[in-house]
């Protein structure tokens, strides 16, 4: 089943309650069609994994959360443990749809836990209180990244003009994204930013994914190449860049897609701010600097032939295609957290980030 | 009439004396066919520079000059004035395949230059001095870029790595190429240079023509996209970058494909020299700084939809398209020209090179 319709009346994923599916814009038909899918069957939901109908990580977690969700439901039977052994199939079927993907398995392991801690009860009251955790999975998912926009917002004034790299937009979160989060709050305001989207080479996820979707919520938004950075930063067009991030080090080194640390550089120039948007579960306070962190390198395909009509560059030519780049802590104005925004030097603000957290879960469980 | 050769087995632009044709290599072809293509007609001709099958301003200018030539040598008749009338013609539509590149007329305007002076000569001797004339433009334009290559190779060691941007090749020229020069050089005397070619978005020069001719050469070539810039350099695997330009400013400020400041400023970073390679034709005095030079914008769909099996951006969305970026002079560790090298302050070195220039021509002239 699907339908067409305007990216910003949606959300990334839904819970049809009613109807019992897992709803997802199906992204592999972005930018040129927007289809809304409905999916409700094991294999239906494991193939929008694994063929990155739904991509990033947080919006994966919930997707896999509400499909584990609608697939426990339908299990007919009142015995706990003939539950318990079709819910571990399901879940583990579901867990390998993409098995490097992090959130995948911590969405699902949060749904598994709440089968296992509540054996007492009865398969109907285990069924709903697993809908209310992947609702709650998701809540969480809008609340970081709506946090997060506020405390961007902050960084910013009506009008200002804002760079932004790759997607860490709504289509990879549940809602708001994490660099694009300010931007929806502020277009909810009226602060008319004119935002400026690279098109990020080589999967192009900021032409294909932020353009269309800043353009679909009524963003002024313009999108360029990635090497006309330093030509919007000159005639004096953006007032801060956001981006995402991938991992960031206890030092503050930040890795996001390739090219960051390139207008991170260009930035520096231009007194332009750089501000990483970094959910705390992307903060890896066991990863001591930047140095540290593992680059994954990709296919040279991706770069020669990807999304090409005919091979746009002789074949055997040798292809270097880092996935991310680290951006060094010495660019780096601002990393917007949900609890709040650190600055340098980061190695002791991020700890007070830890520290507010532990504080903030403390006071919750009272 | 086509064949398929290596590249490097001929020249961009030749003139086959015998046969009376225009040889070169159909640019529109690359990197997937190497095709050669004899042009002999006036259509043929005129349609080569309108398709870029030859593109590059020196390879225009030697391309209309041998087509000139190979017009007027058929001309028919014993009469200087039947002549002139018929050259004119002739050099009149070739002018017309692409009024904005300044080569193309300079070089018809040398060659009709020729005409002009020699009235009192048979059309057999006119036609022999044309001849000379477009072997003469064709050498000059080699001269100058082996002599860029020269100077430039004495700022590298053998091993060095280099980066470089856009096409300034041996396919935008008669052969040797501006940036490129000091690479074939070196190649020819067995120093080993790793090359990093910029993709260089929207068109791709660097992928397509770039990598696909030093790769043709032998030369140990690595393609990246633009924003690959910063990790290369951080590795520490570039030693200098070497790019052509559309026009230096009597300050030394360069105006060159977009994206040259990036790398410019990236560069700076890590202290990396960036060289300019400029044959004194695109060295413009009147042209007091950057900010003086017009810079080309160009149409959304290279952006959005060109080279791409479908549209990779949404409609609609607004695209900004500059051709070139301007390069600011303390970005620029030196300016390589056919006369030597300038070094900052430019204003100064650069008004030294012209008078170089100027008595080099004095003493040829003696």
């Amino acid at each position: 089943m699907s339908e067409t319709k305007n990216i910003m009346e949606y959300e990334t994923v839904e819970l049809d309650e009613q109807e019992k599916a897992v709803v997802i814009i199906d992204q592999t038909k972005l930018p040129g069609r927007t289809e809304i899918i409905r999916l409700k069957s094991a294999q239906e939901i494991w193939n929008a994994i694994y063929l990155l109908q739904v991509r990033g990580a947080p919006a994966i977690g919930v997707a896999a959360a509400f499909g584990i969700y609608v697939l426990a439901d339908a299990v007919e039977t009142d015995d706990y443990d003939a539950f318990l052994t079709e819910f571990t199939k399901q879940k583990e079927y579901l867990d390998s749809a993409r098995p490097t993907a992090v959130n995948l398995s911590w969405a699902l392991g949060r749904m598994e836990n709440v089968v296992l801690e509540n054996r007492g009860k009865s398969v109907a009251e285990i069924k709903e209180l697993l809908k209310k955790e992947s609702i709650g999975i998701k809540e969480e998912d809008i609340w970081v990244c709506r946090t997060i926009g506020e405390y961007g917002l902050s960084l910013v004034k009506p009008g200002d003009g804002i760079l932004t790299h790759c997607n860490a937009g709504q289509l990879a979160t549940s809602k708001y994204g994490t660099a694009t989060a300010p931007i929806y709050l502020g277009q909810e305001r009226g602060y008319h930013f004119r935002v400026f989207a690279d098109e990020t080479r080589p999967l192009l996820q900021g032409a294909r994914l932020t353009s269309y979707e800043l353009h679909s919520a009524g963003v002024d938004v313009t999108l360029i190449c990635d090497n006309m950075s330093a030509t919007v930063m000159k005639n004096g067009w953006v007032n801060a860049v956001f981006v995402g991030c991938d991992r960031v080090a206890a030092n503050g080194d930040t890795a996001n897609k390739i090219g960051t640390s390139v207008v991170a550089t260009v930035a520096k120039r231009y007194n332009v701010p750089v501000y990483i948007c970094a959910p705390t579960s992307t903060i890896d306070m066991n990863t001591a600097t930047g140095a540290d962190i593992h680059i994954e390198q990709r296919p040279a395909e991706e770069v020669t032939e990807m999304w090409y009509k005919e091979r746009m560059a002789p074949e055997g030519v040798k292809v270097f295609n880092p996935a991310f780049d680290v951006t060094d802590n010495d660019l780096i104005a601002g990393i917007v957290t949900e609890y709040g925004i650190a600055r340098a030097p980061y190695t002791e603000s991020l700890q007070e980030i830890f520290r507010k957290k532990e504080a903030a879960k403390a006071a919750k469980q009272k």
